[in-house]
């Protein structure tokens, strides 16, 4: 599968469309076979696939989430993204937002000394200069940029601004980059993307004053592979003018992963929107263990300049260790955050249990991150982007933390994979250590409680598929699910649902053992397909191992749960904990509601299931009409 | 002598007045006495001062003189300068002059990515990329920038440009600047006019490939003293894309000096326009010693935010010595290249025996050098600059090579002065070394050959001041005297000439050995003086030591040599090739033309003083009526 036309750029951020028009009332038939859709009315398709619980700015486009912050003195969390430079919202529950400013403008724009052409993804010192908000982001001077061709100079810095209005503006200082560049002699890939953090134990190992704010920097080095830099800031300044470079924190060797089983993707040529961030079981404990997330470009051979065919968003837990005098990070599990091919640049943020957010949830300090599902395939897709007026989405916020397992010993927990083994017990069962992921609290609480339909369908053991009793009736819904496998040997079973289906088009999310895989198939999900470019249809395919689960007698095979957020175009696709594929469904049927169990090739157990219609508008204070 | 209002920037480059009016027929009335200038019609005073020999635009404001070479193809030396950017002229013979654009256009503006509000000084290495000359040079983002002020980050970086049409343009390389910034860490009171230069010594001592491209730059350290950091050519990249540091290849402690008794000025607290190049007794030998030019930026006490009171155009001369395993500089000999106020921003290249002018004067491998005359003392005279039309002028370009003087083995030698005593004869005769400075000697030569008027004046023992038998009628003539002192101990006694006097005004240049000076006496230089401001009256006084010289019957005191030029306003006094003051004299008066002999206070012997009259129009290619 070789994309061509893959942008230089590293997202779609640089590309931000132009607000077009507001939504139109030319509304298409969605009774009949769709036309070409790039032949409608400009705006005509707004609310086709548009979500109604997940960030997005007003229209336009969307890139990359970036520099999230809880503000120090509303403890309203920020969470914000690339849009015609930056833009975003606050939120006190994770389930509303509101606009920092009117349609979406921007907080921050390209156009400055240092960012002639883009402001690139940065992070957020809460309590920065003079105690304000203050934005780390990668100011870009020049493109292309991109891991296949050669890097140009001075292209990528890292710059400061800082918060006025309550961060409905970020005021770019006054002076050059804070870090003009990458470090001495480095022919990088990339150098971009930098997270800041504190830490405890990064203070204690690498000798610095408490409280010392460090980042990381992603990139790589031609010829070497993907990296991550590490820096601090210099001697506690106040002004954060100066960072200390302290070497490679992380670096794979180009073209390598972490196992070819396919567990973890590839680690690719470039790493991207890398973030670092210390959990345990409850969520974020800066004594807790550290964690990775990162972007991860690479190519099919041979490498095509300027074509970067592939994505993935990963995450990694490990270890730090001083290995030449550097502190190092050494994975011990690694994995991807979300199997969708659209689903990248993942941007987290520490949310304190100070937040509003967290203070009417009741909930502890959490890491929480929101994910990018770009709208156009990372702007090689030639969608009808005119006639939809936005492009792409944030999917729903999510929760990090330390998830373990308890399960049989058996080969499968000691293959290198998306856990580790992190104890073996006297009785003969293991405890297994992974990344345990879910949607936010508060959002899967909101969409039960405001419900407007809500559906239990019944489960049994099944041979075929069938449809619910009662499906939706429309096409926004939480959707919880269980399977369990009476056995992992028969390859031919796939199993699991159908949704978005009726008597045109459908969408299957089914669960296979043959390559312990959770598999979208959208070859039938949209009819617009056939008459519209940029309507894509390949499978999303993600790897998931069912483990053997201890019981009384013996071991049964431990069930698929899944939960399944259908909102308009967005489709998210939850498993235990650990798992998640996210994508776009472009149904164009009115009647493309359907729901149904989706067995095929043997037998499965399903427990009950139950869909919450409606969820919730996230976005209460924009005005109708937009 | 304190100033207030000095610039913030370092030179009055970035102010480049805006080309204004060409030169107007409204002439004043140079028979009486003047009103105050600054109500005369903009233009009017275009001719008053302009000196006809020397380097400067068709009209506007000069500022430094930079960016020097000789083209590979054309072996024609470019001789550029700041200028609404930069621009400059070529010169085959060191005497006239082509500009490279109509009207002094610049070969470069600021307003790039890199330098959005300033092209600072910068330097050419001759077959650069692709051959082609390659300007790095200092790329100004930010300002104010001043020693005296915090630095702001990234207000200074260095970019390349590369020629175009044979350096009519210098086309800016589309990436960011290939010196980012200072060394990490480094708190510095500036960073710029970074001077290149190839050296085998330089490559053996640092182990470098044969060939290797070394760059200093300018600058100093807050709290540490005054600097210039050494660069190189990384790994030879042809694109000069990536340059090393190597250290402060040469530092002072802040606000010193080489000798309190003033031979060497001050160091100062921060370097500027810093060259580094390589000297024998002929010229130019990239095997001989390491000399440096440099500008040194101080205040007096308190030190006022934004205000340099004193500016010094030094030289020094030394060794290359590993201290802690940086190459340093250690300099045996320093001085000031000119003693004049206004005298400063020494820009020097090493001109090939190849190149056209040393072709046809069959001159070796030379180090020439251009000075600047501010016209407007670094911006903070309020000299009726509209109204003159232009601002500023260089200096006649210098040939510097190693001096030596043998001398009587007295004291006078062993004190610490601009000179180094070099060796010790068996006859007990000392040689000492020294920078040897004189008037480059093409253009000494033609003001001879082409002088429309020349005058022979007898000397003589003289004990009282007189005039010439004939004196020049115009402002513009080459003159060389002698003069030899009876006695070192009269400390009344004050011997030179007078010139550009008349019955109104007179300026006086003598000798005096109660502070082993030569003095400008610009008390009554200008009736204008009293009228407008920013004629400036005071004082231009150098220290020059005459030695003591071995003859049959014990010593002599050396004789003092001047050779002055005087070129409309700009006066230059040289002597003995190794001291040189220079200034503006900016005489109102037409019968201000008078030349005498000036004594007081003891008796001289003066040799034949001849003049030139006429000297040569160094812009023959300039239209008339501008």
């Amino acid at each position: 599968m070789k994309l061509a036309g893959s942008l230089v750029l590293p997202t779609a951020a640089a590309l931000a469309a132009k607000p077009l028009l507001p939504r139109q009332n030319n509304i298409p038939d969605y009774n009949s076979a769709p036309p070409n859709l790039t032949t409608l009315a400009n705006a005509s398709l707004f609310d086709t696939w548009r979500p109604r619980a997940h960030v997005l700015p007003a229209y336009g486009q969307i890139g990359d989430p970036a520099m999230h912050y809880t503000d120090p003195d509303t403890h309203l969390f920020h969470v914000n993204y690339l849009h015609e430079g930056a833009s975003g919202a606050t939120t006190s529950d994770l389930v509303t937002y509101a606009d920092l400013n009117p349609n979406s403008e921007p907080f921050i724009r390209a156009g400055g000394i240092n960012d002639h052409v883009a402001v690139f993804d940065g992070s957020v010192i809460e309590a920065g200069i003079n105690g304000t908000p203050t934005l780390l982001y990668t100011s870009v001077n020049y493109l292309p940029i991109q891991w296949t061709i050669k890097y140009t100079k001075g292209s990528e810095t890292q710059s400061l601004a800082i918060a006025i209005d309550g961060g409905r503006n970020f005021t770019k200082l006054e002076h050059g980059p804070v870090i003009p560049g990458p470090p001495f002699a480095y022919n990088v890939t990339g150098f971009r993307d930098p997270f800041v953090f504190q830490n405890p134990t990064f203070d204690q190992e690498l000798d610095s004053s408490n409280g010392t704010w460090y980042t990381i920097i992603s990139g790589g080095i031609h010829g070497e592979g993907p990296s991550l830099f590490l820096y601090r800031q210099y001697e506690q300044d106040p002004q954060f003018e100066t960072w200390e470079y302290l070497g490679q924190w992380w670096s794979e060797e180009a073209d390598t992963t972490w196992t070819e089983a396919g567990w973890a993707g590839r680690w690719g040529f470039n790493f991207e929107v890398g973030n670092v961030f210390f959990l345990d079981s409850e969520g974020y404990n800066a004594a807790g263990e550290t964690f990775v997330t990162l972007g991860a470009e690479w190519s099919y051979s041979p490498i095509v300049p300027q074509v970067s065919d592939n994505r993935e968003m990963l995450w990694a837990a490990g270890t730090n260790k001083f290995v030449d005098g550097k502190l190092q990070f050494v994975p011990s599990m690694a994995g991807r955050l979300d199997a969708g091919r659209s689903a990248y640049a993942a941007a987290g943020k520490h949310l304190p249990s100070s937040s509003q957010a967290s203070q009417s949830s009741d909930a502890p300090d959490r890491f929480i991150t929101y994910l990018w599902l770009t709208g156009d395939f990372y702007g090689t897709s030639d969608f009808p982007t005119p006639q939809q007026n936005w492009t792409g989405s944030l999917l729903l916020p999510r929760e990090l933390s330390v998830g373990y397992i308890n399960i049989a010993n058996t080969p499968l927990a000691w293959q290198k994979g998306s856990w580790r083994v992190d104890s073996q017990h006297t009785n003969g069962t293991l405890t297994l250590a992974t990344l345990r992921q879910r949607i936010a609290k508060e959002p899967l609480a909101a969409f039960q409680q405001n419900a407007t339909n809500t559906i239990t369908q019944s489960g049994g053991t099944l041979s075929s598929s069938q449809p619910f009793d009662q499906s939706p009736s429309t096409k926004h819904y939480l959707l919880t699910a269980s399977l369990t496998f009476p056995s992992r040997t028969n390859h031919a079973l796939k199993a699991g649902l159908s949704i978005l289906s009726g008597p045109n088009e459908r969408t299957d999310i089914y669960y296979q053992f043959s390559n312990e895989s959770l598999v979208i198939d959208r070859s039938n999900s949209s009819a617009a397909a056939a008459t519209t470019p940029g309507i894509l249809s390949d499978d999303e395919v993600g790897k998931l191992r069912l483990f053997d689960i201890p019981g009384g007698n013996g071991t049964s095979i431990e069930t698929l749960n899944l939960t399944i957020v259908v909102d308009g175009g967005v489709v998210e696709v939850h498993a235990n904990e650990r798992f998640a594929v996210s994508t776009w469904v472009r149904s164009w049927y009115e009647d493309s509601t359907d729901v149904g169990f989706f067995v095929e090739g043997g037998e499965v157990e399903f427990g009950e299931v139950r869909v919450w219609e409606g969820l919730v508008d996230a976005w209460p204070g924009r005005s109708e009409g937009l």
